[in-house]
């Protein structure tokens, strides 16, 4: 689109920062919308079907995963978040970087077919299998950002800090086989590969503590050193066992050592935050922490049911993510949020539905402040979800996050460029994108 | 298909009773299987998409709910069941057999579309809004009847009984409101009007006590009587008050009522049974009774997670429902039973994927013990999923219950007549369908 020209799309119904609105003229112009006005007529305007929602955020992606779809389950016996590990290590061990760009576009088409419009990617996968840096020590972080690029979503490379193969009681424990491909050696080594990366339009650049498994203590102020305000994402008490191996070496849970080591704070986000103590809760919810939950990912890999309804009372912004992409459907993360809910505690409407689509548009915790709103100077994305499909026929507009899935999503414009129509993506047919990168990962396995 | 005629289909993935299989040719004539045979050519036989699984079966639908569907979530403070039930309360009140008939075909067509082959319909919605009997007494219960037949689904009409309007410590509490519609007056009265009701193809009768909140002790056996065999289903525990309530009137939980009372048995199904105790798990698997669980909707009303392992390690067949139509979609359903399972124990594979899809082809629990395999001799029901969307693509095709969704279903077979094909039911687009029923059950509220 030449700059300045503008574009309007119309809507019966849209879901606008004050709330439900019908016949709403979107005009847009160089990437944002310059006006949003409900009670109007189509008139010249595109129509899209359905209902209209801000763009949605998927805070916490690790594109990767996609392959391990219907690949985990088949297990005699019982399996854990650790077993689960294993085949996905595996998994890691396989990729290269032109395996992941192929396979992070067809997973990032798939999100953004299904309504998803900046994606965060906490990447750790940064060398080759024997832990050698690539000629291009980015080498895998381009190839995420070149795959963003092509499914046309908007990108925040989340690049990992990995040193240590866990936590011992006895402290830090040595990388052990895959987990050297994590791995920049030293804090120092991977801020000056960090430094090296550049943003782009559609691409920004933050930065992550893996875990306090795989970040030694005396590391982690220099991770919220190198964030330098940036978006500074960690992993924090997924699982009952990394709380124990904190509290046995440091004497502190995980987001205690996170708070006496400088990292919490506004621009920092707690990915899971599962199993947090009344003491965590309060210093993520007092520094405004933003967390992000990952609700799919946390039963696929029975983690539990974390206390998402009180971090945010207690003060922390929510995000949501997409994580491992067992599932690729922010309406279904936004529906398990609240199911998770009702299920520990009784009672229905923890999180009304506005509640959920302010998790789902959690853009600035990846970077992305002027996105997620359908109002005058946002970025112009737009998510038409149709309300005659067998899922949402008959439904209120208003609840729509409730009930659609990502299957009933028809239109998705980012950054004003239409990426999906008709529920179709415009790189072509999402599924055998998706089949020609995996199948070859499988085979004869 | 005149008789004795045969058909072909052909697939190149198929879950049969000995797992998973390539290359299979489904005979089929006179509504059954006369062969299935793996590592054949496709030859002349029509060749279904993706995955061929046995037709599934929806243990526990309540029909009317559907129109409830993203009706019921926005709503200023807490919610629980109980104000749920106020919500669907209301919109019993204004259904007629005119109103259900359609309500109820385009629900059962959206089951079908999903992949249901067989649902039992738990029918309390007997008489008109003041309580007395239609010129038909059993004009509810045709109207359901013929809406299956329409949608192309096999359907057994659990009639329920309903007397009582609630539980209180000093004993049963009279009818109150749209509760006299589901009234007979007397247990008699009730097994009079069943009496009337006649099976025919595709249709089977069978028999509820609604709850032990809604029959009096005194009623249940004679309940149980009516059954005479025939498939006999009770809502049991979804919530603690009732337990609490049952135990104060009765001296007994109501698992323990229903033993006494000489309900529980092979041909029995208990609903939900959410918050069983011990003792309770103990009568139910040694009774041999089935315990049909309903996730997600036991998640949108906040009911809680049931040990639905522990009943089936403890000898009870499991079956799964959809319930109140929240959501319409088996594969979503075995999907939760694993998923709230991993969330409350932390391990993953709780349940199999054969073990969920035996859940959901509980067809037996229904009274069609001939359905749900994919061998000759048994009904034929086909349900061929796609392995290439943007859900399914790259997955095992053994796993696919935990990756599909409804959406994924194309081609459905039921009793050898093809009911949906492409993603499309043969009656239309069933989001027209339902949203022609809905929106005027909600104009002007």
């Amino acid at each position: 689109m030449p700059p300045g020209q503008q574009v309007r799309w119309w809507a019966a119904h849209a879901l606008l920062p004050d709330g439900p609105a019908t016949g709403v003229t979107f005009t847009v112009a160089d990437g944002r919308f310059t006006d949003v006005t409900p009670g109007t007529a189509p008139g010249e305007a595109t129509e899209l079907p359905g209902v209209v929602l801000p763009g949605l955020a998927d805070a916490h992606s690790h594109a990767f995963h996609r392959a391990l779809r219907g690949r985990t389950h088949h297990r005699a016996g019982a399996g854990s978040f650790w077993t689960w590990r294993d085949q996905m290590y595996a998994l890691a061990g396989r990729l290269d970087p032109g395996s992941l760009l192929g396979l992070a576009r067809a997973a990032f088409a798939e999100r953004a077919l299904a309504g998803v419009t900046s994606v965060g990617e906490f990447h750790y996968l940064h060398h080759d299998p024997d832990g050698r840096p690539y000629a291009d020590p980015n080498a895998m972080g381009h190839a995420l950002a070149l795959a963003a690029s092509e499914a046309g979503i908007r990108l925040t490379l989340l690049d990992a800090c990995y040193l240590a193969g866990g936590l011992g009681p006895d402290g830090d424990r040595p990388l052990d086989g895959v987990q050297r491909r994590f791995s920049d050696g030293t804090a120092e080594a991977w801020a000056a590969r960090v430094a090296a990366l550049r943003e782009g339009p559609g691409l920004r650049i933050g930065v992550a503590a893996h875990s306090v498994r795989a970040v030694p203590r005396a590391a982690l102020s220099l991770v919220a050193g190198a964030a330098a305000g940036r978006p500074l994402h960690v992993h924090v008490s997924e699982q009952p066992a990394e709380n124990a191996a904190c509290l046995a070496a440091h004497g502190l849970t995980p987001t205690g050592l996170l708070a006496e080591e400088g990292l919490l704070g506004p621009a920092t986000t707690a990915v899971h935050a599962t199993h947090v103590t009344e003491a965590d809760i309060a210093l993520l919810g007092g520094s405004g922490t933003t967390v992000c939950v990952c609700p799919t990912t946390e039963a696929d890999l029975a983690d539990g049911v974390g206390p998402a309804r009180a971090l945010r009372d207690a003060g922390c912004p929510l995000a949501l993510g997409g994580d491992q992409h067992g599932v690729s459907d922010p309406f279904t993360e936004m529906r398990a949020l609240e199911m998770h809910e009702r299920l520990v505690t009784g009672e229905r409407g923890r999180f009304t539905p506005e509640a959920l689509l302010d998790a789902s548009t959690a853009h600035a915790a990846i970077g992305w402040p002027g996105a997620g709103r359908l109002s005058p100077g946002a970025r112009a994305d737009l998510v038409a979800v149709r309300l005659d499909t067998p899922r949402t026929a008959g439904s209120d507009p208003a609840q729509v996050v409730l009930v659609a899935t990502g299957a009933d999503v028809d239109t998705v414009v980012i950054d004003g460029q239409v990426v999906a129509a008709g529920g179709h993506h415009v790189l072509g047919d999402v599924g055998a994108l998706l089949q020609a990168v995996i199948a070859p990962l499988w085979e004869d396995r």
